[in-house]
């Protein structure tokens, strides 16, 4: 079976190790170690993904707020390019293919995510052309894990999670 | 709604604030820089849940090699307590509820894991005694976390997911 890291791989086109390049040196800290930058990524993005002209699209995040929204991303983002743990203190484990569990994660969605990320990227002064490829390659390879993780749960709901699951275990 | 996190604190009695107390100081440096704590840590671990007297405790990893568990955990272990990112070079992210998805995390499953874990810590030797309080805190955290995250994943099965997941996006 190809694991969820070669369909990312595949689908977006990045291998893993260009993915994770991002763990090459600390990008917080090579972005001036404070938040901001990612805070100023994150509301260029959201701003465009709450104003998306495709209502498909724009509809995916209608049952969250805007504030909490980038709020969510940029202390992940901040967590996950080697800055404070600012996502697990406050909400835990990333756990990105459970918390992404409730929005269709669709090969069309992860490419518009993309689209709206890549000129957000290109907008924000604070983070420097050196870093951005590296994240735009995270980014595009993780989109992509996630639809490889959207289809692997969907797929799990039409069969029994595992022979043990629904039996009462043997005392 | 509770949050995971809270859940998670809840049951593990465990304050989100312990729980990533692995986070203040760099673990895998505090270990030596090496893996090998961690290593010893998963073998030790998975040696004895994988001859567990409990048969129904036992059964659940039984679909997969003991070698496969011990280098999965280990390679989570060394990237999450600031170690070089092992785990996501081979397998992309930890996703810990998407990868649990398949297994039944219940309570009673995750309190036989912690009694495993709990022994193991105690007689692995490349751990300092400073160090193994704070792992018990991550860990026990963590197990509950991931129980909160089989119930969540377990009841969206019932429903569908969102409104938008099974209609077809407008043009």
């Amino acid at each position: 079976m190809q694991s969820l890291q070669d369909k990312a791989s595949e689908w977006s086109g990045v291998a893993a190790a260009d993915a994770f390049a991002i763990d090459e040196v600390n990008v917080f800290e090579a972005l001036g170690g404070t938040p901001q930058p990612f805070v100023d990524l994150s509301t260029n993005f959201y701003t465009r993904v709450y104003e998306d002209e495709e209502e498909w699209f724009r509809e995916i995040f209608s049952g969250s707020k805007k504030e909490d929204a980038i709020q969510n991303q940029y202390e992940f983002l901040v967590q996950r390019m080697g800055g404070p743990p600012l996502f697990s203190q406050r909400r835990g484990h990333p756990a990105l293919i459970g918390r992404h569990r409730p929005f269709p994660v669709t090969h069309r969605a992860a490419e518009r995510w993309l689209h709206h990320m890549q000129q957000a990227l290109e907008t924000t002064e604070s983070i420097n052309p050196d870093t951005k490829p590296k994240m735009m390659n995270f980014f595009r390879h993780t989109a992509y894990f996630l639809v490889a993780g959207n289809e692997m749960t969907r797929q799990m709901q039409s069969v029994p999670p595992c022979k043990h699951a629904t039996s009462k275990p043997a005392e």
